[in-house]
């Protein structure tokens, strides 16, 4: 069962090709931590920006540098079923423990819970390697509601949900329809506490890629029942993380990291790098929690 | 300071007039549970259907029948500030002693953050009783961000917040903007264990008038730490919750309140009582709560 | 049959009064134009901001000063349909011709196709006077779709619809639904020459208090197939159009009359009058079209 | 410059490998036409379903079945710059003579108008083929605006703007901002004659793939000023555009084309095929225009 706090990377990159060696240098902190594992190529990562064989290469890579005792996540969806496959079968061939699959959602009129529900269950199918279900309406313009999870739920191949919604009420209307080994996560770290008391079994959080161990303290305060003391360092990390997710996105991220001694540098083409407004905010934040070392 | 569960009750038409025989019933059976009080012209009493002086009538015979020990919210938001200073002056002296004001909204282009900011200060100024402040985004259309209703907790006759919109991560960044003792309140039955471990006070909640004792019950449970316990009661309303809200309105919370011995009644024109599978699912769901008597 | 440009007016306001003193010589002007007629209580007459009875005073007051060749409609829509006939009714008994009656929107999960069409068949069967339904979604968060309205256009008192959606696709389909003889009318300025071209009969527009001459010529031109000609009216009056609508709504609207010769004067509370940079904008696109008097 | 009636084909799929005897027959078919050309790989292309070298060989096979007086626009836009302009210069040297670019949307908070138009520049710089701007906000959940197009369209290598959309306000404002050599191409025939009212030069038609001559017919005789025959075919291909676009999307233009001589086929996974409602629904629509075949 895949549980605790994830740490969904960004791609490093210089002169816009992937720098290994940055790369190997975050891992090797993010190994220090207690993150349960990282996701490679979700929505942080730019995967919609890279290759095939660079994901390939990713993944490779990661299982290499990161810890035996942490779970590598890929993220393989892609809009067609046979691409998706494809993907989620070189994912695990790299290594990969389990697959996080976005939904597919370009067509918009098309893809109705029907089409959703067999899209998933014939990756499920075919995939070498157990499936997470990736909600991220922000993004995609189409939300997975609780019902469908809950249907997908009994696939025996599909072991969890990452619910970037924000949408606590869906969140915990998940969790009463799934059973207890199915891992609802909380997709984002501005929800981090309330989902876990609901009942998740942990987070997949862009801003566990800048300050892990106050992940890791919400979520397991909250397991331990001490739930004054989550509540104040969840509190703590709301500015942070919005400015990491909502307002600059992948591009805040990477500016984040580069201020607290991880390599972030700068995303390829068309997104834009942060700028110096954002990139103050950004340091005002995480002066605030004590945590910038440039 | 305003704190504990509300319920919004619905106003009890016969033949389209209000028929205070049994509003006197509702109250008295009210007056026996755990509320801390009710609120009455909120969006479940309907206001937007009654007459001026209907209303009054309304908060001049609650107060009359409420226990002395709950408080009496009236809902006074009206589209213009001159109105909405009127009627919640007639509200003070109809016994009200706090007024729930939603934000005016028809104007949506015009509503920004700063003609809002001037409306409840100019209300909150010349307003007898202390405001609290409604933010309803499924009905109206409008949102109240955290850094606005931060800036109105400043004022010292705007006390507190309830917040319908359901999303957990505004409601949280309200309670840090905030001081404590103002009331952030959950608008709905539906994220009151996350609302209340993230620090809301309270809640006004649709579903408090059907099940008073369970809304009751997560709240305490949740103050009492036992997060376990509240959890499971949290899950358990879900569904009714959905259907006496977003799903069948004001219809289905008058259809719910007829099933467990309360007077709920038909819903004044255009709005169309609950038909017959709305009813059905209704019944359905409160008898897995064990809650139906007729 | 109602057809041609109508002035959806604005209510001017001293010191947060009615000033019918300004209500006339504003009349007066428009009496003198190409308008078929004037829309009192409307959106653009601060509807919401205004107590029955002033707009019962409104509108004996616009039909005496009125043009008896000018048409009198009056904005009668209120949440419930009791208080919508009742209002219509005063509005009949105070000279009005024609009644333009928003749709419901508070409850918006309640206000079903079939809820709006009990509204406006109950309205509508108590009106004594002709009824055009009104839909607009930027304010109300709400639409009417074309196979509603056409189901509406078959009753004999409902002649119209005013449809400010700016949604030609669906102003297409509902000419296509209706008879000849029910008048669809453009909702703004904005898309007056596409809607008449695919067969509308006319417009209640914002933009006509300000500039009537222009909005009379584009309709008429295009009646007369002169499509080119009206393209470049229609072309050239976007930019005000915009200024007086969706950006800076009514309170543009009357900074734009304040600086034609019309009293605009400020809107009331809440809504604040147009600030610096909006004035600005709005004496350019003025400026453009050669009518700034002062 | 691109003007006239294009139809964005849909890709020919049988057991899901594409059939290019099927591509070659409907090639034949729409030469005979008074299209202006074909868009390959547009959305109705199941673009996102098929790997790159699917799509060139689609653009070189289309090339030289399509008649040489008629123009081939390769759909090229991916997610990132380097991809888009590898893809873009592969559709060049593969025989399209423009390239049709939707807008990047996966990452929509930095996806702001500086990026956007950075990433139009960017492509138009390196493309060896004129480019035009896609806007398809129905499918991508982003939309690029008036003023972004017309800062685009001062670019020597963009040359038009695909808007889908809808909104004929911002068609209309489009067309007032840019120079007359540009082309704004209505992006369905729901609002084809509207559009070329306004100034459009042509439009993207998933109807103009069954229908055909209907649609340029339409445009042909708003050209020519004759606006009230052009309305009366406008109004009668509404019902078939809706089904085989938002509603059914490219499962109903398919299922459509299926039935009037073409070969329309499946879709790929997890796309499904139109249902038998569907199917019916859409034979109802074609044989009020006369045109079912089988």
């Amino acid at each position: 069962m895949i549980r605790g706090i994830f740490a969904p990377i960004p791609t490093p990159f210089l002169d816009g090709e992937i720098s290994y060696d940055h790369l190997a240098q975050n891992i090797a902190k993010w190994n220090k931590t207690g993150l349960a594992g990282l996701v490679v190529m979700g929505s942080n990562g730019e995967a919609p920006y890279l290759d095939e064989d660079e994901k390939v290469e990713m993944w490779a890579f990661t299982r290499k540098h990161l810890s035996a005792d942490k779970v590598l996540i890929a993220g393989t969806g892609q809009e067609s079923t046979r691409a998706t496959v494809r993907l989620t079968k070189k994912a695990a061939q790299a290594g990969a423990q389990a697959a996080l699959v976005i939904s597919p959602n370009y067509f918009k009129a098309n893809m109705t819970p029907k089409a959703l529900e067999g899209f998933y269950t014939d990756v499920a199918d075919e995939s070498p390697i157990p499936v997470l279900v990736y909600n991220m309406p922000g993004n995609t313009g189409l939300n997975l509601s609780s019902p469908l999870v809950t249907r997908l739920s009994k696939h025996p191949n599909i072991v969890g949900v990452k619910d970037s919604s924000g949408n606590i009420v869906q969140i915990s209307e998940t969790i009463r329809g799934v059973s207890d080994d199915f891992s609802v996560f909380a997709g984002s770290a501005s929800f981090l506490l309330p989902a876990v008391v609901m009942g998740a079994k942990g987070g997949t959080l862009a801003t566990a890629n800048v300050v892990p161990d106050l992940c890791v303290n919400v979520f397991e305060l909250a397991l331990a029942g001490k739930v004054e003391e989550a509540r104040a360092i969840q509190l703590s990390i709301l500015e942070l993380n919005a400015l990491v997710t909502a307002k600059y996105g992948v591009a805040g991220l990477k500016a984040a990291l580069d201020m607290v001694g991880y390599f972030g540098g700068e995303p390829r083409r068309p997104m834009l790098p942060a700028g110096e407004d954002a990139r103050a905010e950004i340091r005002q934040a995480l002066e605030k929690l004590g945590r910038v070392v440039k």
